[in-house]
């Protein structure tokens, strides 16, 4: 009925190995696990899930599914200033998944415990008749009373963003077959960027003390920007023409102009998006220079209108607001 | 293309109230929730997840389905002698799935909320093109250290079990038409037990210092017991006549006695089996008592045969040993 060995054959084999180092853990060996934060701290939690099919393509690679199903989590923490952990993982397999499939997908969940210092501390594996679902649940720590909220941004602080923003939506257009016209080497920069986001976890703990508000950049720039207006009641008014762009998107914007609407609402970016007082504005820089991440400064906050819901005005380079097809991108 | 609110509807309107009572859930308007154990106590966490037509059945009604989901979680922090706080929520819907299905899976949430004293503080909605799937990660309290584990049975040490052994496994076997002799309302205690568990909350929390090691039955008698006996490394030899039964198991095992492999393999007890030295057999009856959910001793814990692993032996009536077709239940 099945190519996988038992439950308790994959998890001695891979799972195991991936919680040794977390004495909580129990080797996985026990029915949960225990976690304590550090002391004066508390823990930020998050959980995301991943459908293939929904969020990840079915043939892509087992190891960017794991790393892309981890980060997406450490994307949430990081933009609260938490330093990442732990994290749970459920799996539900299809039968058509292989040993060497799971065999990959662990060794992608490695190289990222590596590489952000998290450990494994408990999941579940289970078949489905449907696609692959990863549901991972993550941990970090934070100084008691301090994770930067959403709803805490204020009227007069800049509006900073991570990175670039677009490059992930814009190689979904690709993988989707939607955009022939670009070249292989600009192509597989904006898929990588899709399939492979990189979490700015260093750099989320360090806007502690910096950041009066964060969010992570998963619905689409304008879909999460509104998030922090409605939360904070504040309007945003952001310049387009300042949103922060990779070479490549820069590319597919020039070949087709219309893309900028995919660049300001498409999602899975995994920036941070954040405001601060703009008298931070050389912290930041300075803080840029040393982590080597990009913070661009592209609009700023305002008294949202009396009476009326917080307003996102994206203006052009001739200072229109933009009139924008989508709100960002929800799973629905 | 769907016939339900967009995700931050869903939240707005039926989520959110599940959070509203626990402050580090900010009304799940942020991108994490913050939770930190009570003073010198540390956090047990778990997650376990359900697939429509793996772990329960697609046409079972919404608020069994998410009740369910959430006890199942429940019972592994029960047996481990934890106190439930909070939870997690990954939900993959199929398109489906109505409005009115999930205003009855909320409802059946919310019961449980208030019954367990746990709340909603964060999760993830999405869509699926498969079956219905439910993940939940708990999160309870615990004296640190104090968690109790599977792998600390002693030699010597009686086994226990609360509650009654296989009414939801015979269950499952009445709903998948296996058992077409039993009366309905024996049909019916059986497919209740499959359908609701009963998690041990109030129990296990006050085997803190009386259990030496414990587990929740979810895998089946015969499968966690062995699961306590290798990682103690100790043997257990088991009376089977004192495997405590309904009178519905009972009533299912007299009209057709094969039914006693069913009930020691099939899973889904949800009961907690523990070890406990003799010494306190009066301690536990006095408990047994008072939270008016049966204890009932089953059997003993052994030396493990020297150089080989730990033996799990079922005796039956004339205290020979019992051959068991299957090893518990795995979802493989």
């Amino acid at each position: 009925m099945t190519s996988l060995p038992c439950e308790f054959e994959l998890i001695e084999r891979y799972f195991r190995p991936l919680a040794k180092a977390f004495p909580g853990a129990y080797g996985l060996n026990d029915d949960a696990a225990v976690i304590a934060p550090l002391p004066d701290q508390e823990l930020v939690a998050k959980t995301d899930a991943l459908v293939a099919g929904v969020h990840f393509l079915p043939d892509d690679p087992a190891e960017l599914v794991a790393r892309k199903a981890l980060r997406v989590n450490l994307s949430d923490l990081a933009a609260k200033g938490a330093a990442p952990r732990a994290y749970m993982l459920d799996l539900m397999l299809p039968s058509t998944v292989t040993e060497e499939w799971i065999a990959k997908f662990v060794y992608g969940l490695a190289q990222d415990q590596e590489r952000y210092g998290v450990h494994l501390i408990g999941g579940d594996t289970n078949m489905t008749p449907g696609p692959l679902t990863v549901a991972v649940m993550a941990f970090g720590d934070i100084e008691r009373g301090r994770m930067i909220r959403r709803s805490t941004a204020a009227r007069g602080d800049a509006v900073f963003v991570t990175g670039t923003i677009g490059d992930a939506a814009l190689g979904l257009e690709v993988l989707h077959g939607r955009a022939p016209n670009l070249g292989a080497s600009v192509a597989n920069v904006l898929i990588d960027r899709y399939r492979l986001p990189q979490p700015r976890v260093v750099l989320g703990r360090r806007l502690l003390g910096l950041a009066s508000a964060a969010i992570d950049v998963s619905d689409g720039l304008l879909a999460d920007l509104r998030h922090v207006c409605e939360a904070s009641n504040v309007s945003a008014v952001i310049e387009t023409v300042r949103v922060p762009l990779s070479a490549a998107a820069r590319a597919a914007i020039g070949a087709d102009p219309r893309r900028i609407a995919t660049v300001l609402t498409g999602g899975d970016d995994y920036e941070i998006l954040f405001a601060a007082p703009p008298s931070v504005a050389g912290v930041l820089a300075e803080l840029s220079e040393e982590v080597r991440v990009p913070i661009t400064a592209i609009g700023r906050m305002e008294a949202a209108p009396i009476g009326s819901k917080a307003q996102v005005t994206m203006l052009d380079e001739s200072g229109k607001p933009l009139a924008l097809r989508r709100e960002g991108w929800t799973h629905f």
